[in-house]
């Protein structure tokens, strides 16, 4: 994919408000954060945004949909990742994460992934730090208060919002099949609202 | 690893040169140029090039070196890459590139990689095509003149400098060990000058 372009307009990213963060910032947002609003609220880089969801695009196509999976327990993130699981056919957890399920190989739902994306290093913690414990290459979407040790991708955005994570999962979900040949770019048949509205 | 802090001091980057760009830009560099010097050379972002070798060094860890290979055609870069290769134990590429390495199945040294690197788009594209055509994930070190598309990761970086890749190669190597849990951080025996002096 060509870096020279945005994924959608930057328009799109601004009326999803993918750049707007929290009241909070902390040393590991600093770089992505590039204003505080008047009314305290973080700005993020739509920039970066988008340069950080283009490599995690890249990554994921060479991968198959087993090798991964997306967990994001907050409310608003259940909506597209479960639509993201189910349009690119990978695992996906929004309940509560039964431990073990990464590390406990005698479990019988034990799996193994290449990469585990979450919505919230937070709220997604137990999955994060049994991924990390593996050696699993971790993603995480990250908000201005969010904490990013154990990560190896970040990708600033706004994780609190239904609207900004379902273009998040969106952009994903398109060029994920795009890439690997499953679609092609015009005949992708889903819009952004069917990854946030209910 | 965090984010917050870089992978060597900024005034080491400065001193190994890695911000020094060419005379040309292009559009596809324009994010990672921030100024340009008096003599007209194009500086690249040092933050964005310690940005990316960390989203490199965490990519790659994932993998072992079987899976991968470095491509460097450039006199400068031969050292680098094969003192990169002899560490980490992958395959490089220093000179010519046989075609249909990577496409075609019934040659004797046919090989399938996961990632390839190259240190240089242009000098190194016959590779990078093959690579490209067979899904593999692309990573080039580009400078203020490089086309990036065809590129999975992009790391921006003077590519043309012994000391500049000396540097990169140095720290891919370093922390793909240490992130493999192979050597403790202060185990590790090389100096960029291993990397970059003959």
């Amino acid at each position: 994919m060509a870096e020279n372009s945005t994924l959608v307009p930057v328009e799109e990213y601004l009326t999803s408000g993918v750049h707007i963060g929290t009241k909070f910032k902390n040393g590991y947002s600093e770089k992505f954060v590039h204003r505080c609003r008047a009314d305290g609220l973080k700005i993020i880089n739509t920039e970066l945004v988008d340069e950080r969801l283009k490599i995690l695009i890249n990554m994921l196509s060479k991968y198959e949909p087993t090798d991964f999976a997306v967990m994001g327990r907050r409310e608003n993130a259940k909506k597209p990742v479960t639509m993201f699981s189910k349009v690119v056919g990978c695992d996906s957890f929004t309940n509560r994460y039964l431990p073990g399920k990464l590390t406990n190989a005698s479990l019988e739902d034990f799996r193994e992934y290449k990469v585990v994306i979450v919505c919230d290093p937070l709220t997604d913690k137990n999955i994060l730090n049994e991924a990390f414990e593996q050696g699993v290459f971790t993603v995480a979407f990250c908000d201005s208060n969010n904490r990013t040790n154990k990560l190896d991708l970040v990708v600033p955005i706004n994780n609190k919002g239904k609207r900004s994570l379902g273009l998040a999962f969106y952009l994903l979900a398109k060029h994920y099949l795009v890439n690997k040949g499953i679609v092609k770019e015009k005949d992708f048949q889903y819009t952004i609202e069917d990854f946030s509205d209910e």
